[in-house]
């Protein structure tokens, strides 16, 4: 007899919302036609712009199909300095930036470098779903806090500063993880907030990681700011990539950036590129795409223009359609393209938001997902990139259901 | 003060090889040439073939550029089932394919799924260096025996009978790892070796791990036989890829396949589908050029036809011309594009093939890498892609470096 082929860490590789999936795949099987708000996957609903594309036709054309250095080629590491200097005004060095296969690896990359077994990052509710099994993996806990709904989601810091004075002394804390702008409530955080959380990550002596990915799908009048920005002196670390502000999910080209100059940031810069020489390369055509996507800022801004016009827009209009239902209440999103209505199961008769999602799919034929995915239960999420009529269409339906359910 | 930033595991991401590279950087930024035969990137001297380019280019035309499935593309997933019902006969399902990001990837499922704290992994000196720190990484141990260099780097099998039973008891062992063709030794194991080895797995339930991803690069007569066709009922994986029989290391397309309706083998698919839905997907156009470069057998056949002839030439010829001197002693090789000399450390005064290639690089300018990075003390890999006038040019500084170091 084979003893147990797999290893104990190996429980926690696990996507729940992939899951979701079997349901939906069953029914589109059996002929019919479902409506999917449930892809954040932009580039399916805006195609990649041309000079991107050009740009990556170009590399491949140019042969540039071999390996490359494992952190990424020079021109891609100085596209990305040059944006940090345009956006933020940061002065990046080669060695700050590393190029990762998608944020995914970027967060292999930092809890594997991090956590030992039984430390704990603070992860608040609701969360992008891939931070768990990674946390996990590497042997750590999430230690969770909530986003505040009633405060549009924002983070209350007098909460989180009472948290980390209890459980310091009883468990190893690494870091604090952010996700701004913020998927799946939309939240842009405020500066005030930032500021406040950067002083706390200094006086505990913790390490700030935040997930911006979504840093220029911004709109509804908010204003982004990255944490670099603040955190000068205090070891941060900045996820971001390419997947949705340069609309190019499917190319896998993502970034860890790690600005300070502390010890602490030394080690992790340099680990991290220890790291990306285990797995030797990163896609070589894409990079070359991606270096010319970040350079030309006239052709991006026009790309980026279009695209938050359209979210913003495409958001709003959803908005306000399921602001007629009273079964659902919700803060307006001002960044990236979910929408996170909490859910009146109980006035609907359903015991959790997976019932009312699946049941919603089986019978309206509209896949949404279920909050709990992301840890925040009795809470749907919607995405909003299909254009209007779609968008208006599936909510009719979800409108519908919950009428016809609650009797009304 | 920012307790210890780093992991305990974090201290094996480390790639030995990457490291030597600093002093030839330090060369070639001092205006110097550096005739490089350290680079085991086929597409660096066989560009990518233009009918693999083509599919490349016309999947970014036709937008394939969002996020695909996380195990792969339908189409690719096809097109590998055909190739293994082609070149082995073998009846593969969807569910046995997962598509990785390079073997790299494929080994971070391997051993993350795998190994627990302490087991153990049977790995054959020399190895291919990443499996290292993979393993160590998952928190496990390389078990290290020997290919046998007297009997052209074949497995001893009795050796490892012998090595099985007496560590078994000791502690756990989860899988018998085997590189065939061989990365750095150039050698195919014989059906005869792979029978045994099977035959040892499958008594001492343990896994078999085969990578065979030079498995085209094959001549001199030589026979490869993948473990796929012997080991029918005993649990193993096969990691291949895109990266060398298709030329097409930069597009970071692997693959890990897993035959086997055992209840160890449906497990570990499962497992490793698990793993590729946390990272959620491979870049999307490379897959659709590989699903082409796998389908296109007859553009794959003339492309493979003339690399493997040139190879075989090219690395026959550098042999010959290493044969000819006295201070090296190498088995010619078969496959893949490497040879590994042995070289004689005390006739010439050095006291390890580091100290010998870094004497080397800064007096000839000629970069070779140490066999003690792939666990082969006193040894020297050289790459034998580079056409022959160069292979002759640096061999050439390399003969007359061990004659003037002997004074003969």
């Amino acid at each position: 007899m084979y003893t147990m082929a797999l290893s104990e860490r190996s429980k926690y590789a696990f996507n729940p919302i992939d899951e979701d999936n079997e349901l939906a795949e069953r029914i589109v099987k059996s002929g019919k036609k479902v409506i999917q708000l449930n892809r954040g996957d932009i580039s399916l609903y805006f195609p990649t712009p041309k000079y991107i594309e050009d740009a990556y036709v170009k590399a491949i054309r140019e042969n540039r199909t071999s390996y490359t250095r494992s952190s990424g080629i020079p021109e891609l590491i100085d596209a990305v300095r040059g944006r940090y200097k345009r956006m933020f005004n940061l002065n990046l060095k080669e060695e700050d930036i590393i190029t990762t296969q998608g944020v995914s690896e970027g967060l292999y990359f930092l809890n594997a470098s991090l956590l030992n077994p039984g430390n704990h990052a603070i992860i608040f509710r609701p969360y992008y779903t891939q931070y768990i099994p990674n946390i996990e993996l590497a042997g750590g806990k999430a230690y969770y806090l909530d986003y505040d709904e009633k405060k549009e989601w924002d983070i209350d810091t007098d909460e989180l500063e009472n948290h980390i004075k209890r459980m310091k002394k009883k468990r190893g804390i690494k870091y604090i993880m952010i996700t701004n702008p913020n998927n799946p409530t939309g939240t842009v955080l405020g500066r005030g907030t930032l500021e406040k959380i950067v002083d706390l990550a200094n006086e505990h002596k913790l390490i700030l990681v935040s997930d911006e990915i979504y840093d220029e799908i911004v709109y509804n009048g908010a204003k982004f700011t990255s944490i670099s920005q603040l955190a000068k002196g205090v070891p941060h670390v900045i996820l971001n990539g390419a997947s949705k502000n340069l609309d190019a999910t499917g190319f896998r080209i993502g970034f860890m950036i790690v600005p300070g100059e502390d010890r602490v940031s030394m080690e992790l810069k340099r680990k991290f590129a220890d790291f990306a020489s285990v797995r030797v390369s990163v896609n070589a055509p894409a990079q070359y795409a991606i270096a010319e996507a970040i350079r030309n800022v006239k052709e991006h801004k026009k790309a980026i223009g279009y695209m938050v016009r359209e979210i913003e827009d495409r958001v709003n209009f959803a908005v306000k359609r399921l602001g007629e239902n009273p079964y659902l209440e919700m803060v307006r999103p001002n960044s990236a393209y979910y929408i996170l209505p909490r859910i009146d199961l109980k006035s609907l008769n359903y015991k959790s938001d997976k019932e009312f999602v699946d049941e919603l799919l089986r019978s309206k034929l509209v896949q949404i997902t279920r909050g709990s995915g992301f840890g925040a239960k009795s809470h749907i999420r919607i995405v909003a990139l299909p254009d209007k009529q779609t968008l208006g269409e599936a909510i009719n339906r979800l409108n519908e259901f919950c009428m016809k359910r609650s009797g009304r």
